[in-house]
């Protein structure tokens, strides 16, 4: 029998303590050992509850109990979670948890003081929620080169963005529908500015590239500029628009990693991924481009994961897994002005004729696109790739000669 | 340092060797131990190779040298594939293998073997090729029931359909440009009559539901009957024609499974599974839908599983994994006319009208479809869910009231 922790009891912690419960015996049956939970920590009261004899409010019960071997940290946040993760790691215990904020921020800390203290820090369920991705990278990693990785790692966003191009709902509607629905919190912030989606590619970069990558050095940009008028276009060049974290490596080592949105085309795989729905794709020099799709977030599909790594962690007890990357250094990635891409460029102007001829000098290679009912003095129009300085030195340039830009895409080169 | 031989030097063969060659440093960092194949068997002679000093024509040399750990067989086929394995795994070398027909025909037997020589015996190249797929099933099982899988399995069939889709090639001639560009074989018969699907499939469920369902017991149907016009129907309905396994365990504990061709709504994730690709749909209580897709064949994807592998089995030459399934009985799979479920039917009739009204009668809640430039007699209509019994009783019915019946597929109910 193996005793462990759970530290939190709020949507994911319950549904951690609910599936160690309802499906025990199979559990069990997989772990080769009884797992039993033995403390959950909150610091609320639930009157009532079925597992009252378990509940502390006191982190110290866990800590100074040997017997606890394995604990699930599905707290949230980086107070007092890192605190505690540390301590347990420390202390001889392995932590699994769905705390992407702890491993984006403090991952290979966390790694570091559990490889010294031969134990395991497991975080299946922090990015995908229950689609099994950070083992299967892992297992790509074996015989492959990653080449890339893009997904669309943020369900909330994606909910919006659908509902803005099959329904042609304002993102302001749909922002307010995903929190009626409880996809999106009352501060919608982390979702729609791209934090939370920052936070997972930061993690699969860690992981995939081998050094820790971390979120306030990635160029991160939400959906909340998108308008209805951008979704028309991308659908009138043969496409959707969705918000994509994605990294590769350049042949000098460094980093090209972003999240913003991007015109993604139809015939794309993550073209297809709609509504809460999550979608990875990883490219690997021998395997190709393999995709992973599934719920990206919930009580049980992310309860599930946590659960899987607890059953790991009780597998393993011994023999600690490789999962391990080293700290990262300030020039890891490169400088986002540097990068270079394709654009949708929008903008008004009177003398749009002129403008647009003025764009096709400045710009690598622009075609004009069109959408139907647009003012008389709209124009959009797509380009070539070209570095973020060009763009911008182009875009001023534009804007000098009479043009309002009004809204500038990536387009993404999957 | 870690000595492995690799049986069969055909093309999957030789992407390990390159793989483990020119990957060898970075596989020696993962396994935490350097790889060396000592080995290469194979009855042909490779004169002018740079790895002439491995090649032997005696597969002795290999199962006689106690420094030879792990084997890669990846000859194909039953025999000698099935002597050399058991033979291996009771010498207390660990087997890693592509072998599909070897694992669908007798993966229980060699699991066990492998159990008791405390071994692993591991084949995630065996379905879906480059994509992990045999590992994130079992960690999806580690907290989760497996509702239903159903997946494209077969790489040339989805290739000859898309064709028969997307530019209205016949199956013939589209089974001809399949042929030309390597992906169908001169005899191309286990791949449009389901087979190689169908030992897919079998691999899935035994690993899901734990135990062996043998390729005999699944009811496995090809492609090769599939028209142009059930094509065009297909799409009238709002889906198209793809070649299915699937598999779901009843209530009763039995299996429903199946190979054949299938009407999929547009809106399924499987119905954008175009090409070469594979796509395989898992269906959790907790996790929800899980989707894997990506090339399911080829030699540097299949190779570089064979290696992911290798190098898991190098990783756990004292811990065995837990990989396993128990032998299967002759009733383990529901009788094939028992399963119920919707379908499509194409006819011809003098007496149209008459006919349709009678499968009005006949069918469970029967709806004519129609498609542009039919000829003057045909007809055809979808149904609701029925048993095959039932089913085939009222096509008997429908004939003898002077229906020639041309074609019925099953719809999916994915």
């Amino acid at each position: 029998m193996v005793q462990v922790a759970v530290m939190g009891y709020g949507v994911v912690g319950s549904g951690v303590v609910e599936v160690l419960t309802e499906h025990h015996d199979s559990i069990a049956k997989r772990a080769k050992e009884e797992i039993n939970i033995k403390y959950i920590l909150d610091i609320r009261d639930f009157p009532g509850s079925p597992f009252s004899d378990k509940f502390t409010k006191d982190f110290n019960d866990i800590l100074n109990d040997e017997e606890v071997k394995v604990v699930a940290e599905v707290m949230g946040g980086t107070n007092p979670a890192y605190e505690f993760t540390k301590k347990c790691l420390m202390s001889g215990k392995s932590v699994v948890t769905s705390n992407k904020e702890l491993v984006a921020t403090k991952g290979a800390e966390l790694l570091e003081i559990a490889r010294q203290s031969n134990v395991n820090y497991l975080f299946e369920a922090s990015v995908g929620g229950g689609i099994p991705i950070i083992r299967p990278i892992s297992q790509c990693l074996a015989a492959n080169e990653v080449i890339e990785i893009a997904g669309i790692l943020n369900g909330t966003t994606n909910f919006i963005l659908t509902k803005m191009i099959r329904d042609h709902m304002s993102f302001e509607d749909a922002l307010k529908m995903a929190q009626q629905l409880g996809y999106a919190e009352r501060n919608p912030a982390a979702d729609v500015e791209g934090a939370d989606a920052c936070r997972k590619i930061c993690i699969l970069a860690s992981l995939a590239y081998g050094k820790h990558v971390y979120p306030e050095s990635v160029h991160t940009q939400g959906i909340t500029e998108i308008t209805l008028e951008d979704v028309a276009y991308a659908s009138s060049w043969g496409g959707v628009i969705k918000l994509i974290g994605q990294v590769k490596r350049l042949e000098n080592g460094k980093l090209d990693i972003s999240v913003e949105p991007m015109f993604i085309e139809k015939s794309s795989q993550l073209a297809n991924v709609d509504d809460v729905f999550n979608g990875i794709l990883v490219r690997g020099d021998a395997t190709g481009d393999v995709v992973f799709y599934g719920k990206g977030a919930g009580k049980l599909p992310t309860a599930s994961a946590v659960v899987a790594d607890i059953i790991d962690c009780v597998k393993h007890l011994k023999a600690r897994k490789y999962l391990y990357w080293a700290d990262g250094t300030n020039d890891y990635v490169t400088p986002y002005e540097d990068t270079s891409y394709a654009i949708y460029v929008r903008a008004e102007a009177e003398n749009k004729v002129d403008v647009f001829n003025k764009a096709m000098e400045l710009f690598s290679n622009s075609r004009a696109i069109v959408r139907a009912n647009a003012p008389e003095n709209e124009l959009a129009f797509v380009t070539d790739a070209m570095t973020v300085s060009q763009q911008e030195k182009a875009l001023k340039a534009l804007a000098e000669y009479g043009a309002v830009i009004k809204s500038k895409i990536r387009i993404a080169d999957l």
